[in-house]
C-alpha cells in the first residue's frame, strides 16, 4: 500500500506540476512526466520490496497466472494496490494545494489524476492500453534474470530490478503513452479516479469520465493475462 | 523474434508519439526520441536473453566473424530479426491506429518506421551508418567486462549488460543519428520498411524509398565487420 | 562537508546555468535542474561515502531517530553539511563570477542559491516540503537492501545506493519540486542563503528573504522524522 | 587511444547534430548536449577499459600524482590521448560531411570540435574550467569503492564505474559548463583544434582561436592536480 501511494504520489505529481500554473515544472513537457512516472515506479517498488514489490494489479495478475505469487495472496495485494493509489493522489493534492486553488481552468484538473484518451475509440484505446501492458508485463515474467523469487525482483540483483523496471515504466511511456496516456495499471487510474470524485475538496470539478474509465482497467488487465500466458508458453516449449 | 519484436514496437512507437498529432508526445523531440529507441533496446534484448540477445543483424555477423557466434546459428537469428521486426511494426501501427487514419499527411508516416538522410548522398550517408555501427559492436566486442560467454552479455551482470547496451544505443543516436537518423540495424530498418510498404493499411502510402533502402542494410553491416577486424587484430595482438 | 560542497556547489551551479545569462544553459529548463541536483547528490554521496555520505540534516536526524547513526555523530554531521553547504555556494559563485557581474537583474539571483515559493502560503509550503522530505527519507529508511551498515549506503553495493538516492531526488525534484522548489534539505536551503547574505560579492541584491527561510528548514526535518517513525512502527510490526 | 577517438566522436558528433542544419538534432538542447559527452566518455572508458580507461590528461595527471599510476606509463597515455582525439575529430567531420558542406556560417564550426567562453575573460575562464575538472578527479579518486587498481574503475564493478564516470560528467556539464564549455580534458580540446586548424577539409574555417586554448588545457591540469594533493591530505590524515 505504501508502494503504491508513493508511486501514485509521484506519478499524479509530475502531472500537477506539468498542467497547473505557477509550478517550477509548468509545462516541462511529455519526457519530463515519463521520468516522474518511470522514477516513482523505481521509489515505490523499493519502498515495497519486503511485501513483494507488487503495486499494479495487471502485473499481480501476471505472477498469479505465472505461477509466481498464490491466488491466496491477490486479494492483499489488490486492497494494498487500491487503497495506496487512493492515498498517493489525495497526498498530491495536499502537495499542490495552493496550486489547485488558483488554476483557472478546474475542469483540466482530472487528467493529473487519470488518463484520458487523445481520440476516443474504446475499442482501439483498448488496444493500445493492453500492448503497453503487455511489453510491460512480459519483461517482469520473461527476463530470465528476474523475478525468481515468488515476484521480489532479483535482476541481478533487487537495485537493478527496480531500476529495470522503471526503464521500462519509461520507455512503455515514451513509445505506447501518445494515445491513452498509458494506464498500464488499473489502481493508477481508477483509485486517483475515486479520489477525484469523492474526495477531493477541488473546487470547479468535471464528472469523473466513468463512462472511460473501465478502459484503463480492462486493458492493462488483458495485456498482462495475455504476457503470462505467453510466459506458461515459453516456459513448457523449453 | 520477440525481442526484436519489442524493439521496434517500441522504436517505432516513439516515432508515431512524435510525428502523428492528437499525441501526448507530439513534437516531444530528439532526446525524447533517442531514449525511447535507447530504452527499447534495453527492453528488447532483456526479453531476449535465453536465446543470446541477438535484435541486429550487424552484431550478429561481428559476433560470427570474431568467433563468438557459430556460423551455423547465424540464419535462425537473421530470420528471427527480420520476422520480428515486421511483427513489432505492425503492433506498433496497432497502437496508434487511430492516430494514423487521423494524421493528414500521410507520406510522412514512412519516417516512422525506416530511416531517410536528411541530405541525400548515399555514399556519405553509407559512412554515417558505418561510423555508428562501428562504435555499438566494437563496444560488443571490445569492452572486456562484457559479451564472454557465447553472444550473451555479461557487463558485469546481465542487467548491467542491457543497461551498457542502451546506453551506447542512445549516445550513437545522440551524437551520430542526425544525418541519418541512425538505423545501425539493418532489421530495425527493412523490416518495418516491408510492413509498410505490404502489410499496414495505412491510406495515402507514399513510395517505400526502396532506392534508399539498401544504404541502412549495407552500411551497418560494414561497419559490424570493421569492428570485428579490429577486434581480431586487437585479439590477436595480445 | 566536501560531499555537501560538491553537491551544493553542482545544485546551485545548474540554477546559475540555468538563470544567468551568457551561458550555455540559460533556460535549459526543469529537467536539466532536476537532473543537475540529482546527480549532484550522487557526485557528493559517492566523494563523502567514506564519513557515512550524510549530505543532509533531516536524512541525519531520521538515521538518527531510526537508531542507524549515534546521536553523538549528529553535530559533527551537521556542522560538515552547513559547513559544506557555505563553501559549495562560494564555489559556484566564483565558477559563475563572471556572469553574476553580467547578469541585468541581480535580484533575481538568490533564486540559484535557496528555494522560494511559486505561491507564498507558509503552512501550506510547509506540508509541500514535508511530503517531498519524507519520501527521501522513508526510501533511505526502508528500501530493504539500503544502508544496513550505519547510514553507509548498502544499495546492493554502494554504487547502487548512491545512484538510487540520486533517482529519488530526481523524482522528487520532478513530482514534487513544482510549489516550493523541493529543498529537501535545511542544509540545502540555509547554508547558501547565509553566504548569499554575508559572504558574496553581488551587486544589487535584494534582501535574503528571512522571513520564509525557516519554512525549508523546519519542513525537511518534520518529514524526515516522520519517515523515522514510519520506519520504527514498520520495524517494530515485523 | 580508441577510447579516446569514440569519446571525441561521439562528443564532437553531438555538438556537430545540434549545431549544424540538416540534423535531426538541430538545435536540441543543452540537456541533448551534456548527455552526449556523458554518454561518449561511458562508451569510450569502456572500450578503453584493457589499457586502463584513460581518456583525459587531467585524469593521468591526477592518477600519477596520486600515485596510482606510474609516471613512466604518463606519456604513452598522453600520446594516445591526444592522438585519439584528433582521430576522433576526423571521424566526427566525416559522418557530418553533408552537414558541413550545407552549412551557411562556417565561422561557427569551431565551437563543434573545441570549447569558447561565453564571456571571455581568461583568469576568470580558467577558475570555472579548474573548478569543473577537481570534481572530476576528486570524485574518481576519493570515491573509495573506485579506482583501486591501477587507474582501473572498480566502482563496486567496471560496468558501474563507467555509469558512474558518466554521470559525474553529465552533472559537471549541467552545472558548471554553462560559462566555458567544460573542456575538463585538455585533449578533448586541444586535439579536435588541432584537427580543425590542419586537417579537415572544412571551407570558410575562422582562425582557430590559439588565444584562448591554452585556457582549456592548463585550468584542468591544475584541477586534477589540486584534487590530487586533496587526495593525497586526506589519505595521510587517515
Amino acid at each position: 500500500m505504501l508502494g503504491t501511494a508513493v508511486l501514485i504520489l509521484l506519478g499524479n505529481g509530475v502531472v500537477a506540476n506539468h498542467v497547473l500554473r505557477k509550478n517550477n515544472g509548468h509545462n516541462a513537457g511529455t519526457l519530463f512526466i515519463t521520468f516522474g512516472w518511470a522514477f516513482g515506479v523505481f521509489a515505490g517498488a523499493s519502498i515495497a520490496a519486503p511485501s513483494g514489490a507488487n503495486l499494479n494489479p495487471a502485473v499481480t495478475l501476471g505472477l498469479a497466472l505465472a505461477g509466481k505469487t498464490p491466488w491466496s495472496d491477490v486479494p492483499f495485494y489488490l486492497i494494498g494496490e487500491f487503497a495506496g493509489a487512493i492515498l498517493g493522489a489525495v497526498l498530491c493534492w495536499a502537495a499542490y494545494k495552493l496550486q489547485f486553488d488558483d488554476h483557472p481552468e478546474p475542469a483540466e484538473t482530472l487528467g493529473i489524476f487519470s488518463t484520458a484518451p487523445q481520440i476516443r475509440n474504446k475499442p482501439w484505446n483498448l488496444v493500445t492500453e493492453i500492448i503497453g501492458t503487455f511489453v510491460l508485463v512480459a519483461w517482469v515474467l520473461l527476463t530470465p534474470v528476474f523475478a525468481s523469487q515468488d515476484g521480489v525482483p532479483t535482476f541481478g540483483n533487487a537495485a537493478l530490478g527496480y531500476a529495470g523496471v522503471s526503464f521500462i515504466v519509461l520507455v512503455v511511456g515514451i513509445s505506447l503513452g501518445g494515445p491513452t496516456g498509458y494506464a498500464i495499471n488499473p489502481a493508477r487510474d481508477l483509485g486517483p479516479r475515486i479520489a477525484y470524485a469523492f474526495l477531493l475538496p477541488i473546487k470547479g470539478k468535471r464528472d469523473p469520465d466513468w463512462n472511460y474509465s473501465w478502459v484503463p482497467v480492462v486493458g492493462p488487465l488483458i495485456g498482462g493475462a495475455i504476457a503470462a500466458l505467453l510466459y506458461l508458453a515459453v516456459h513448457n516449449l523449453t
